[in-house]
């Protein structure tokens, strides 16, 4: 999609999911909203109506009636997009939707294309790049934490991080760059060790926000959990204790096949994908099914955990210690679950093996000290609200290069470097800043942001 | 469903359909709506503002911001059923929904019963029960035919027919009560003869509504069309000719399991339905199947038509005979198709047969014809939207049990019946049409007709 040709064009698209419903919402922005929704709405001239009004009536063509509709006036800059938005609440049928979509096209409109309402909003200046890829979010959003993440975004508050730092960054460049009007004169019009310590300031924020991408990234997209062990350790068990808790809505997101997943989980706001381990092997003693052993060890790699569950009633001390030896070796984060505990409360064949949580999944006994566990193994801190947590790769990465400039401006200071070289490196580091922001970026890199949105957002 | 327990409840339900979209609307109608969303919303006092506006801002409740919203406010009796109504547009996330829908549930409103909108709107009198029905054929709509049907109902096209009918029968009544209050003066208030013609015009109108409905029926719920024929006489060359160009967007509607449908057309506005016609056999020479011929037979009679598919290259008169001899004598409904015509245009091995539709599938020539064909042999005349045309058995079922008693009526005048016998048929008669409109019903029947209703309407 091209921003330029077209940006004049009014869009119209529906904003609820497709199917049958109550009602359907088909939304419309740009300069000939009000326009195009007059000519099919003879009982009201919607033009002479105040913004922020809601008007009942019938919807027709020349040929026909489409439909009894409730219309939504937003006038710009007072709307989502800052252009002209109508809202048509028809109802919900899929025919009737498109009958009136149909009408509205032969009247000018084009099809939208997806996120582009919230593009026209970012390119409006209605909101940031950042905002505008947090509604992204908060419509995926599955669980309290992705809400909680996204709205925060949406709110500004990573945006205002962000704009505090730059214009930091700003004043000090900019007495910088006077001090090199007067550069035969030999001022110094910035406090050398004063801008040390800004910048220090502003790398540890920095640090902090690309650290918090870890449990964004973890809150986005939820953690994978592969429960493997031996036939009749009472894996599914343990998968239907957990799920009758705590089954999580996953609404299904069109475009995106995960194949293993089998269950979603939803512990404390943060979502727990249970993978099918069908076909994972931890041991073998055939030559030829060594081969299968190394695929193994790659799904659980794939995990962002694997809990190893066995029966304590059978399982050895010497075969617990081989499981826990090879996950050792592969570089697997791993928890230790003994199932079936029964009366006991000691274990002395496991004496001195660490981190196992003993339980009986059929009888829900410590499944729920096993569940904060492996919640606490991914979050270490309360979710708070008013923290800024980065869920975005496209963030991050653009964080680590702020910090890599941010490391160069330090060592240009150390070697006390010309305030031009100094300046350079500063506007690198503002450069990235703009980058999440939205105010320095390409006109493909936002095609492909907005690409992922859904049609009529 | 009770309605007269939580009468006064404030009701709450997602409006727009389950699933990832760019918007949700979620809706309340009730006494306490206002006050609930107020609750919830910190920003204004929705309670001041005036009716048909739309407000934009956050939803919190006491631990956490839910999500930004725009809330549209309709006071009663100004609303779609009548009471207080809010309608919030959230965020398209399921999660986000339930969440919002939770907390104004936390707040005192509870989940609406399906179709319960709907059904305050008709017992809030802002609607009768034909159009209340109208709004549920118009949420099923799947094709034009369906929609104009379904939205002259909602305009009230068979309620002011009926309408018109119980004011000439209730004049009529009230003059034949008047005379039984003289009825020792044996005076005649009522001119039998013109109560002759008038019932006469009443039953002629009540005729047109019930044969309206074999049309309504089929424009309701499709036509279903079995493709018959031996292998290789083109049957799914032929389906995929007629769905290149017809393809229906038909939407899932929970509940509604049609194992057979293959695919469906639209053609005019009207959708046909192609049966899966796997394993109905038309002959056999083995005295075991004849069991499975007779299911054969069941199937094609389930269908509305059977379209028969042979080769005209290989098909001889005798076997096209045979086939038409079946047909005639278990009353099937068939059209006879001939395919593979190439480049002849007279088949004298046919001579003689009628109606039969030479085609080739393969080559698109003749389909457009058999199409035509296949759509006027439901559809008569064209179909007006401004006809009433009946698409409710219950309606159907009142309206034939109307004739009944309008031919009691007719009777009695022949036979010069008292006063107070005419009075009671002419009861009758508006008793029905009571029953139709819903002035005159129960609540189980009530509960009934809403219940097939989606939640939220």
């Amino acid at each position: 999609m091209n921003k330029l040709s077209g940006w004049e064009d009014t869009i119209v698209a529906l904003a609820t999911p497709p199917g049958v419903g109550a009602i359907g919402v088909i939304r419309l922005s740009g300069n000939h909203s009000f326009d195009i929704v007059n000519q099919l709405f003879p009982s009201k001239d919607l033009e002479k109506e105040p913004s922020h009004t809601l008007h009942v009536g019938y919807l027709r063509d020349e040929k026909q009636l489409l439909d009894e509709v409730v219309i939504s006036l937003f006038r710009g800059p007072a709307s989502y997009t800052g252009e002209d938005v109508i809202e048509i609440s028809c109802h919900g049928s899929s025919h009737v939707q498109e009958e009136v979509i149909t009408a509205i096209v032969g009247r000018g409109a084009r099809v939208a294309f997806p996120g582009e309402f919230t593009q026209r909003a970012f390119l409006n200046g209605k909101m940031d790049l950042i905002k505008a890829e947090a509604v992204g979010d908060l419509i995926a959003s599955q669980t309290s934490a992705a809400r909680k993440t996204a709205l925060h975004n949406m709110r500004g508050g990573f945006s205002r991080e962000l704009i505090e730092m730059r214009e930091q960054l700003i004043e000090f460049s900019a007495l910088i760059e006077l001090e090199l009007d007067f550069a035969t004169e030999d001022v110094e019009f910035v406090n050398r060790s004063k801008l040390q310590q800004l910048i220090e300031e502003i790398k540890l924020t920095a640090l902090r926000l690309a650290d918090s991408f870890k449990l964004g990234n973890v809150i986005k997209n939820g953690i994978s959990v592969a429960i493997v062990g031996k036939p009749n350790a009472g894996k599914s068990t343990l998968l239907n204790t957990l799920l009758n808790e705590n089954r999580a809505i996953v609404s299904e997101i069109a475009g995106t096949t995960r194949d293993t997943i089998e269950e979603c989980i939803n512990i404390n706001g943060l979502l727990f994908r249970l993978i099918d381990t069908a076909g994972i092997r931890l041991h073998t003693t055939d030559e030829i099914e060594v081969m299968g052993i190394e695929k193994s060890i790659e799904k659980m790699n794939a995990a962002d955990i694997v809990v190893y569950m066995f029966d304590v009633n059978t399982e050895s001390r010497t075969q617990l210690e081989k499981e826990i030896k090879l996950f050792e070796e592969k570089g697997i984060r791993y928890m230790l679950v003994g199932n079936k505990i029964g009366g006991n409360s000691v274990w002395p064949e496991y004496e001195g093996v660490s981190g196992i949580y003993f339980i009986s999944a059929k009888h829900n006994i410590g499944v729920d000290v096993l569940q904060t566990a492996l919640y606490r193994s991914f979050v270490s801190n309360e979710l708070a609200s008013d923290n800024t947590i980065i869920t975005n790769v496209r963030h991050y990465e653009a964080l680590q290069e702020m910090l890599q400039s941010l490391s160069d401006v330090q060592q240009g200071l150390n070697d006390n470097i010309p305030g031009d070289l100094l300046s350079a490196d500063i506007r690198q580091c503002l450069f990235y800043i703009g980058n999440i922001t939205g105010e320095i970026t390409n006109e493909d890199k936002l095609d492909f942001i907005f690409s992922k949105f859904c049609i009529g957002k």
